[in-house]
């Protein structure tokens, strides 16, 4: 259930992912999970940011967490990092 | 005294700012805290991540918040990203 409230965040304009995260919380849920690797972790924080700011005033940051995962690749393993930014209202 | 514990992420190489922060803790540094704006945020992740991982084992994450700063250009006022993020040792 919890994984439903997930919004993986890739490389499509900020408001695509704004616009998941405030329909999750419109359609009830409580708490929206944000999550980003690499490059795409910066565009994480502004969806956090301008759901924040311009769209759920109610909402707040509840927990951001880094890890770092293991890619495989044909050019061997290398690592990235990864952030979920976990928002209540 | 707690300013001098800073670490601001700019564009050079990840590594650069490992340095930075491993030498902060080596120097006798409790707390370091890498600051980052806009695409740099996505660095200062790796910055923390290897740190941890790879210099100052005994060093963790102990806080990250993030917000939003209003910025004046020529072009007008615009919204970046930042975020904080608090290392312990």
């Amino acid at each position: 259930m919890t994984e439903d409230n997930v919004v993986y965040i890739g490389s499509k304009p900020v408001m695509n992912y704004v616009l998941a995260v405030v329909t999750q919380f419109n359609n009830g849920a409580s708490e929206v999970t944000i999550k980003a690797r690499g490059r795409a972790i910066s565009r994480a924080v502004d969806v956090a940011e301008v759901t924040r700011n311009r769209f759920v005033a109610e909402s707040k940051v509840k927990d951001i967490r880094i890890a770092t995962e293991r890619i495989a690749s044909d050019k061997g393993d290398s690592n990235i990092s990864t952030m979920e930014i976990v928002m209540i209202k």
